[in-house]
């Protein structure tokens, strides 16, 4: 379709393979790159080159990391026998913007899934359990999703942790949320978890 | 925020400013691109340097195009005396999906505004007058934007193009187009270019 440059159309073909991009969206993405050429495509695929050299998986914790161990499994400070697992990086970025939790992650790498075949070796789990033992924690906070997976995962590392405290976020109304919205299970879980005021 | 490699966060600042993606999305296909390294990020990263090598602007008509000339303008079955006047390659690869029309294109690169200033001689129109007397032209065909600069550019084209036929795409009701959702302004153009069945 493309006026036989072939670098063209492979271009929008991988484009449109990037989540959030179809094919009408990769062309726009792809002729406003070819006119930013200086500003945008020549930066992008030097960026992309750099990430694809660069960035692997940290061998500790699975978070993104520039070496072999990312830069919050190096930080002593993080060392506060505090690990928060997560299923992927995206979520660890979500708690990382909240500022909130000051210890390590682990990152799974996913949940546990009897439909998908997933088993714990699949995941993070033996790694994990390693890291509670080596790394004297004292608490485990789960930050798994609200999904029956995430269910799962949580209860079947719960039961292989010994001799540590494993917690889970709580369940409830979200802020700004308003109860008329809100799914029935959100708010039986609200109600069985209300706290005294 | 993301964990100290600079590479991913200048990734991710770049990729946001692709039409389309903002700060959180970009953040997603990132992560997605780090997860399809073999398959997505590298082939991505060479599929943009060979682009940004190689792909540049038609010398004649301002298509995109692998060499100096585009191929369209190289393929001797398209020089039928039509040249089809567009307003970008967006637009010129929407006329080619459309495969009606056999001849020739000019991308003019944007349209005619006051308010932006742009003027004739920032736009490709000097370089059409030169294609038109030498590529016997017999017809220019003005497919631009039913926007207020687009008929702006439209008639001072037609203005400036004598001894050729210049015509412009019909305005109407859109092929599944309800009544009642159009606008008055199309309704009364379809009105005024009525045809008899």
């Amino acid at each position: 379709m493309v006026d036989g440059t072939d670098d063209l159309t492979d271009l929008i073909a991988l484009m449109a393979k990037l989540p959030g991009l179809g094919p009408r969206s990769a062309r726009r993405a792809v002729l406003h790159l070819i006119k930013k050429r200086g500003q945008l495509l020549v930066p992008l695929a030097d960026a992309m080159q750099r990430v694809g050299a660069n960035v692997r998986e940290c061998l500790n914790c699975g978070n993104i990391a520039a070496g072999d161990i990312c830069n919050i499994c190096n930080d002593d400070r993080r060392a506060n026998g505090e690990i928060c697992v997560v299923e992927d990086v995206a979520d660890l970025w979500a708690m990382e913007r909240s500022q909130q939790f000051k210890g390590r992650y682990h990152v799974l790498g996913g949940t546990l899934s009897a439909l998908d075949a997933v088993g714990p070796e699949d995941l993070r789990i033996p790694r994990l359990l390693d890291r509670v033992t080596s790394e004297n924690v004292t608490e485990v906070i789960l930050a798994l999703g609200a999904t029956i997976d995430g269910h799962t995962t949580a209860h079947y590392i719960a039961d292989q942790l010994t001799g540590v405290t494993v917690t889970s976020l709580a369940q409830g109304v979200p802020v700004g949320g308003e109860l008329d919205y809100l799914d029935d299970g959100t708010i039986t879980a609200a109600l069985r978890a209300r706290r005294a005021l």
